[in-house]
């Protein structure tokens, strides 16, 4: 068997565990995508013929129908432009070429795109703007053959209904809003890094995840059988029996390991010399509620909302907030469930058609989370107003997201206070004591902690965007990934910095972005003096399990050597030793 | 004269003065761009049609000879694509919907937009996705009418033939280094801030500048009397004969008061208790040491070498890089130049064809100034030899910009030392003492200055920057240009603190953001114990003279009474009080 061979490709750990299972390929519309270039067998060829033929007529009676709309509702002049589709897919070079490609062995769909694609390019090399846009109909009449071909329609992860591995060019929170978890087994991106949306997701499902592995959307078709290592970053394509035999072994080992972790789930999150912090979890959606429990959380140290927003042409009103919330909350009693207000850009808003907004240059920069709320308040004080409904049903706290400073954490209480006042009014039950805190994820709140926390009940270090903002490095862009550092000095100064005016203003600090969840770092982040621990349901057993190991004297001497050093390259190495010891 | 009345549009005072003069409008492709409804005198009227007409008959020779130019390299077939651009400028109802629209009143570019719009917005409104984007033929068709009604082509700053005040939807770098100095007069554009390229510019060459005015691309027409007070940041359209007067009596005082401001340019920078500090100035191009040197500026701070990168086809050797820096340092001898390595997103070489390079999602958080050179060190191995060259000629200082971590700054020095070692070699003479500076912009650089200030001749601080990072806010972006806040209370302690650990280090700390050109900001930046202000030419006077109005026992004051209270309203209250005494 000459093509049963590994192709071994590799990208970035996202989620870990092992996954051996067929594609499901979620397309997006770009026009190239899925059109590689594929050999047919000899005897098949008449069939791809066939195909292709079928193709042409669908398409043609398509552009007739075209036609005869256009013609009705505008007249025949504007209805010529389909004739002219008409005409072009009637160009017997056309037809020509494009058997000729197959009769080489090309399938059909690769034989018009490069058929096509040629005439295209023969457009683009004119001169004049008017020839160089033209190339559109030309694309549009191969767009249409090769949806005919592929019989193309948009699927969404909903359809998903066998076990299969999601393959995507990327995942957006409004698409994998619609995962069933049941059958999905692991993801596979071209673009993301550690912390992507993708990754997040994967890790709440406990499922492997790889990503950024560049084009992996235009290598693999649905149906393909492929392994995916989320502990390596690997992805393997086209893989030998042998290969499939020794990651089920694999597969089976870490299950067995995973296992030995999860008993210890319910043990305190303390040190052998008795320190605890606490370890809650991270949320996308109220169906994670489950497994926050079943991991050991004694809390949701944040329950993203975003998905309220998404797949639907209608913002939610205070009631869909009100009775999604009090389910959580009374899932989750006697814990507590921190709710983070809506932290999203006001682009993706406009994408799911709920917000009239021009694209941003920046948008990490732009208008997004608190400041959209604050713009928007009608959007925000839907959100508090069924947040503090629920509050009645069980223990809710509330974060901002993205406080940048004081007037903003003002404006943003004062419009609580507002909706309180009016619920007093309505007589409607809520917790007058509600806590309040924010997420300090900008670097001047983190310079302005002090200040701050004389006003919040709490926080939460959000070390996604905090990285993100205090290096200036977009950390889903792969050219700057390299910089993307935990470590970096300035950062483990700032996180020690919040911890200690956290503490002097008698608030617990806790943390809940991706840093809180690797293992990797939490003897420093221990070391610092945080609090509280937030990560998605699959490591709360992992990071349990380092805090059971370590002595707090042992992880403070760590943090502190760090601290003293402010050398990055020092920092990984005094960790790397102390890991060492713990494994 | 019932139309002519003042209509005053508010926006951004980016660049103080006042101008008076006729638009020159830099259009962009827009199709919608100068198409604003004009009521034609009913005398008038039958000229319209004329125009109309004769658009009608350019627009159908243009689209024939497209059809014999496709016929012959395509085909008939695709030809067809420009036979159907004529039949629907055959439409009759098209042209009887122009002339009715036309004898109505209307003039003829916003009648043909307007019949070409309805038959567009019936397009939109179909379901399928096929009919939708066939908008595009009927919109090429009205394009091209319309372009022959305007008599459009591209044009370019570098076509100013006579004093205008140039009105854009944006000024990119690109654009502005086209500029002919002699007749700008002004700038106004729709979109940017008191930070953008615009505003920066028209400090530069000291003419005024409003920006942020939304649609002004819009409402102007070439040849329009226009008004802008870059004081107050008004734009005046259709200004009255007596507030043409009143503004030029104004202009006329401003001048006055100008010359006043420059007679004390060549005095030192010396607060009346005799505490010194430098001022520098910021350059974009050598043309500007004129006005440097005129101004009184002791050195050249930041020395912007971006435009050496655009309107050309190659990229530019160390022999031009040479060439062009040695011309400045020879020019500002005695004083000392700090010449920054480039400082551009791949985004703009991308845009101006030097580069491959995918557009990035946040390029402000991207593959950007020294990343770029890092990744690509051909560009900056060329200009780190061209500007060690040049060292010989004249007192050079290097400066890196964007520097987040030690690693970069080692990754830099180690490409420089190697190109040093090459010069050697070739026994080329440069200055082997250079010193070498970075740009602390990135919050992490201002976070471990202690770190790097060991490892560098002298520091600048780049507020721009570090304030958009620092508060996350894009600040160039309107929606959220209320939170770019250079009194934010983080924002003076990271000052503070780079000034602090600078000195301790015993080097120099400079600011050559757009907050040290400020003279409202000078004496808390002075209090702080800033060494050197970085400013454009025409700042530096005013500058000087705040600074020779206060001493430095005051500024220490209020910069301790700001730190010490941190609190936003606070600081410009006082700020306040202390600017009202200087005045």
């Amino acid at each position: 068997m000459p093509d049963q061979k590994d192709v071994i490709l590799h990208g970035v750990a996202a989620s870990p565990q092992i996954a051996i299972g067929r594609v499901f390929l979620f397309e997006d519309d770009d026009f190239s995508m899925s059109l590689v270039k594929r050999n047919i067998a000899e005897k098949d060829r008449a069939g791809e013929l066939k195909r292709f033929n079928a193709a042409m007529d669908k398409t043609r009676l398509e552009l007739k129908s075209s036609y005869e709309k256009i013609n009705e509702i505008l007249g025949e002049n504007y209805a010529k432009i389909a004739d002219v589709h008409l005409l072009i897919l009637g160009d017997p070079a056309l037809e020509r070429d494009v058997k000729f490609a197959i009769e080489a062995g090309a399938n059909a769909e690769y034989a018009v795109f490069s058929v096509i694609d040629k005439v295209v390019k023969s457009f683009e090399k004119m001169q004049d703007e008017y020839f160089r846009e033209r190339k559109q109909d030309i694309l549009d009449v191969g767009k249409k053959i090769i949806a005919h071909l592929l019989e193309k329609q948009k699927r969404t992860l909903s359809d998903i209904k066998e076990d299969s591995i999601v393959v995507a060019h990327n995942l957006t929170p409004a698409d994998t809003v619609a995962i069933r978890e049941k059958f999905v087994k692991g993801f596979v991106t071209d673009i993301g890094g550690k912390t992507s949306h993708t990754a997040i997701v994967a890790q709440g499902l406990e499922i492997p995840a790889v990503v950024g592995l560049k084009n992996i959307s235009h290598q693999v078709a649905t149906g393909d059988l492929i392994i995916i290592d989320g502990n390596k970053g690997l992805v393997i394509l086209n893989p030998t029996p042998e290969t499939v035999e020794k990651y089920k072994t694999e597969s089976a080992l870490l299950s067995e390991k995973t296992k030995e972790l999860k008993k210890i789930k319910n043990l305190p999150a303390e040190t052998p010399d008795n320190y605890k912090v606490s370890i809650f979890a991270n949320i996308d959606n109220p169906d994670e509620v489950k497994s926050v429990l079943n991991n050991g959380a004694t809390g949701i140290g944040l329950y993203r909302t975003e998905f309220m927003f998404f797949n639907r042409s209608v913002l939610p009103n205070d009631k869909e907030h009100f009775e999604n919330y009090k389910k959580v909350a009374e899932e989750m009693s006697p814990y507590a469930t921190i709710i983070r207000t809506i932290d999203v850009g006001g682009d993706k808003l406009a994408d799911a058609g709920l917000l009239n907004f021009d694209a941003e240059a920046n948008p990490f920069m732009g208008l997004r989370a608190i400041r959209l709320c604050l713009k928007y308040p009608d959007i925000f004080i839907d959100q508090l107003k069924g947040i503090l409904r629920a509050s009645a049903f069980g223990k809710i706290r509330l974060m901002y997201p993205m406080i940048s400073g004081l007037d903003e954490l003002c404006e943003a209480n004062k419009i609580l206070e507002k909706v309180k006042e009016e619920l007093r009014k309505e007589k409607v039950a809520f917790d007058e004591n509600i806590e309040v805190g924010a997420m300090i994820e900008v670097p001047s709140a983190a310079g302005i902690m002090d200040v701050l926390a004389k006003e919040l009940d709490f926080v939460s270090i959000g070390t996604n965007d905090l990285i993100q903002y205090t290096l200036a490095v977009d950390r889903v862009n792969e050219n700057v990934a390299n910089l993307y550092d935990p470590l970096h000095p300035a950062i483990l100064r700032l996180i020690k910095r919040i911890i200690e005016e956290g503490h002097k203003a008698k608030i617990d600090v806790g943390m809940c972005g991706e840093m809180a969840g690797d293992p990797y770092y939490t003897p420093v982040l221990l070391g610092l003096g945080l609090d509280e621990f937030s990560v998605s349901s699959a490591q709360i057993p992992k990071i349990k399990k380092v805090i059971r190991s370590i002595t707090i004297t042992d992880a403070k001497k760590l943090a502190e050597d760090i601290l003293a050093n402010a050398d990055r390259k020092f920092s990984s190495k005094l960790l790397d030793k102390v890991q060492s010891k713990l494994n």
